[in-house]
């Protein structure tokens, strides 16, 4: 691993408890309202996510599907702002909770991107709309 | 799919919804109390758990490690209960509201796995152990 990826010691002493083995490099991460409690979306972080969200205390994550790092608000300004983060028993997931800058996390306009509640078998949306994602993301959601 | 799989046509249309493709048949499910607000554990489930968690309203997971599916609570008693369900923007992960059944729901002794927190650059245990572990799961754990 190259010196000049390693801007914190610190941080990389601490990542490399983490088990990144599970899902091929990568852990889950719950992001978590620290003043509400709702949890506002599910994202996943290779090891330098991990380290980036550490070391910039803005949640920084890997996107599978770009498959590059994201950091979490860079177009809408909606970063989410890491005030504390813990481990589970396996250390293969993080629960992150967090200061939300803005409106919503979700890129549909949402509070949360847990706005689909399953009532009598069917995905209901179950929040409403805090901003139109249209204004936020242009062409580009 | 065999049609005695299939215990409720409801719970089958809604898991079709769902995107396992993503992680290789399994979504992430968070685990979250529903009086605390507080999060409890991240599990994974394949089609198959979730429907059983669906119908049986106890949730139901896809163990990695065992290659199986896995009713919490099944060795402890420690079941959790589900009481509300929802999914995100892009139906890759679920959040289930529960009601936990006994003091904890890790297997290491304590009410949430989330139970260390980054402290420092080092991970530290954050919360206190509600029951002995030992004394459920004896040498299985």
């Amino acid at each position: 691993m190259p010196a000049k990826r390693l801007n914190s010691r610190r941080a990389f002493l601490c990542s490399m408890d983490l088990d990144f083995k599970k899902l091929d490099g990568l852990v889950a991460a719950v992001i978590q309202d620290y003043a509400s409690g709702r949890v506002l979306m599910v994202g996943f972080m290779n090891e330098e996510a991990f380290r980036k969200t550490v070391e910039t205390g803005y949640a920084t994550f890997f996107s599978r599907s770009r498959n590059k790092l994201w950091l979490k608000g860079e177009t809408s300004g909606h970063r989410l702002v890491v005030k504390e983060i813990s481990t589970d028993c396996d250390r293969d997931a993080l629960l992150i909770r967090v200061e939300a800058q803005g409106p919503g996390v979700c890129h549909e306009g949402y509070e949360s991107c847990f706005f689909r509640r399953l009532e009598n078998g069917q995905w209901q949306v179950s929040a409403p709309r805090t901003y139109d994602p249209a204004a936020i993301y242009g062409d580009k959601q």
